[in-house]
């Protein structure tokens, strides 16, 4: 059942990616985009209609537009309650908010080692430099559904926590889970300006954007959705900052004939349980391993609640690879850029130097992407789809602005201001050569 | 001629910016458009028409709608010769090209301070940490036209060099002036893999997102162009990275009673001749520092080759604003977060801490914004539109990524792993709370 390639034909299957935004929708999907509007739109057409709604309509299309797609009244209740926040951490287990609160400490201590700071020099005549502001206002979107992530809470909003983010607004399609409830007031233990409304889909990426009588418009906009969440934050982008465009999650595990099969099919099944459309790829320099991992797969799935999912995903986008050696295995891995890699070799710093393109990475038997997942410390928010080849996991950066500082002497202007002269006339910019003359009496 | 505007009129008017991909075209583009679509298309579907046609294409598709926007023949020369960028480096006038060396030297160094590399820390068990690697190869888009540029390619590339970019690709539609292929070879002399493609529009960026035979696929792109490089760069976002969306040049200078009004008005006229849509704006406490700097723009613009663009610019974006006070200033500043802000005050130095949004902040009469253009020391890349409330000016940073590290030693393992065994349960998700419980033993 579960599939072995070699390298060449992973390289023509399993290692390429569909493009995220560029999905067909499922017939019943389309079925309720007829019904909805009245005629077959596209994924962006929906999600321009939805935008413009929430431009016009503000609170009014919010409440329409949660009653048709979530099929909840949220009335004028927007914005979930302090006291209905306190009351949800009551209900949940304190073994839960125990473990729930040490992640949070973790992710949190492990973003306030991030070095980032202003900085000037003199070097270059006065004072030229970078001076590091927080954004004030960050968006959260939460993703509901059947299976509510609480860690993606505390993986999202902890470093923005670290970056002095003045104001949090999490947003996530009602009914909010408890879980998901209780763990924004853990964060809220933390910080003053958090504030949580229960919308979702396009007209929450909308009303975060653009702002409506009780969303308060923010300055950029983090965390994964669907496709037409998806396409919403592409949309807004400009108005906004977003963090990215997020796929489906990717785990790819390099491992040689040290590793111990189980705990790789085990780690291998944590990452296919995911979803549909997540990709677990084991990549091992021994066929021996190979053989043995699948054995153990086979086995261990059938302990499974979410067993179909994650035979579907093993089965369809995933596998296991047997790599010639150790240096192809690491050109693939440069080349597919994973979300997760976890390397599970004999000695595996030694390849550390050698990778280049990955959103995280996980060393040896014992540092599992499980761990990274809840409570090792570097946010669990990682680039998917190969973003890794261009950008990082979610951190302390993503709530921070540079602004530039210059402030030269007058020697250094006098010394300079000559050659902006030459340049501004070059460029046939009089007024700019003007200014510059100037200042270079 | 010049306005002078009330704060709360201002608000009203020139401090509400028009969104950036929104605007509708003149009648002569659309014309155009007809004719070589057979439609009137939107600007959206144009892009995805031409982008769908590289992709399909490859380098045919560039040749062709090279010849058919640019009217220009590429034949088999899309890449620029070694050759040509040397002999363009020989035609320009020394002081010219010794003005170029200092400007890129200046940002090279300054880009060089910028404190930035990998951590790990120790203190929360085993390794944990940030890698950084830069980004392996970027694209470059060089605007063509009237009047090239070539400041943008020093303050562009010059922060990709310092973080280590290994390949740089410049795109320009052709024909591309000899002053911007003089300035990529000044650059090329510290970099061994710069390649120049005389290419531009959203084919150009459709080939560097996708790759053809001719242009490598990048990792990202940087640069601004018209509205319709601007949606083709959004579309291709999730591919590839891109730095933002650009839109017109902005200045802000604040300035008290103790400013020089000529320097003022000189610094206003070189925003405003940028070009129709710069945004020039003085904002200032002194109701008589407001006359003189009307009547000094009136004077010099006389003067101006570009005075009707300055003037059109200064009209109908831009102005002067009297306000109360120096808080109600700085709140304006902070709202608006201009590309660029000057102060020009008693004291500069006290109004820094205040600044939270602003892309540059140039302190005093000697640190103009033109200083900042060609040679202070940061990138004149700044972001515009209000984006200087989630995003920076190009740096370093943008040109390197950050893998998370994992690497927990077995007592740290041993002691979380059964919290993130809880939080695993907790999230339904069997498979890792099992890899979680495997590692607890």
């Amino acid at each position: 059942m579960i599939p072995i390639y070699t390298v060449e034909e992973a390289e023509k299957s399993i290692l390429i990616r569909k493009p995220i935004v560029d999905v067909s929708l499922p017939p019943q999907i389309n079925k309720r985009i007829v019904e909805l509007f009245g005629e077959l739109l596209t994924p962006l057409e929906v999600v321009r209609k939805i935008i413009n709604d929430v431009i016009e309509k503000g609170d009014r299309a919010l409440i329409e537009w949660t009653w048709k797609l979530d099929k909840f009244n949220i009335g004028d209740n927007i914005e979930v309650k302090s006291e209905l926040l306190e009351s949800a951490l009551k209900s949940i287990d304190d073994e839960v908010k125990e473990a729930l609160i040490s992640a949070r400490d973790r992710i949190i201590a492990f973003h306030r080692k991030q070095p980032l700071s202003s900085w000037t020099t003199e070097e270059l005549g006065g004072s030229l430099g970078q001076i590091i502001n927080p954004i004030r206002r960050v968006g959260f979107y939460i993703p509901g559904g059947s299976a509510p992530l609480p860690s993606t809470v505390i993986h999202s909003v902890s470093p923005a926590i670290v970056a002095g983010v003045e104001e949090i607004v999490i947003v996530s399609p009602p009914p909010i889970s408890s879980i998901i409830l209780a763990t924004c007031n853990i964060m809220r233990a933390l910080h003053a300006k958090i504030r949580v409304l229960q919308i979702g889909g396009v007209q929450a990426i909308a009303a975060l954007a653009y702002g409506t009588e009780s969303v308060p418009r923010v300055n950029k906009i983090i965390g994964p959705g669907n496709i037409f969440v998806t396409l919403a934050k592409r949309e807004v982008f400009g108005i906004v900052g977003i963090d990215g465009i997020a796929g489906p999650t990717e785990a790819v595990i390099f491992a040689d004939e040290s590793a111990n099969p189980e705990l790789i099919a085990s780690d291998l099944l944590a990452q296919a349980e995911h979803d549909y459309l997540a990709i677990p790829i084991i990549m091992t320099t021994s066929q021996d391993l190979a053989n043995k991992v699948k054995t153990s797969i086979e086995e261990q799935i059938l302990d499974l609640p979410r067993s179909k999912i994650a035979e579907h995903a093993i089965k369809n986008n995933g596998g296991i690879i047997v790599v010639p050696n150790t240096e192809r295995a690491i050109s693939v891995i440069n080349n597919f850029a994973p979300e997760h890699l976890s390397i599970v070799t004999k000695n595996p710093k030694q390849l550390l130097p050698l990778i280049k393109n990955s959103g995280g990475i996980f060393l040896g038997e014992s540092s599992c992407e499980v761990l990274g997942d809840y409570i090792a410390g570097p946010s669990h928010v990682m680039p998917t789809g190969g973003a890794a080849k261009f950008s990082s996991p979610l951190s302390v950066l993503d709530f921070i602005k540079i602004t530039s500082l210059i402030s030269l002497d007058r020697k250094t202007v006098k010394s300079i201001a000559p050659l902006a002269e030459i340049l501004a006339c070059n460029e046939e910019l009089q007024a700019h050569s003007e200014a510059a003359r100037r200042r270079a009496k």
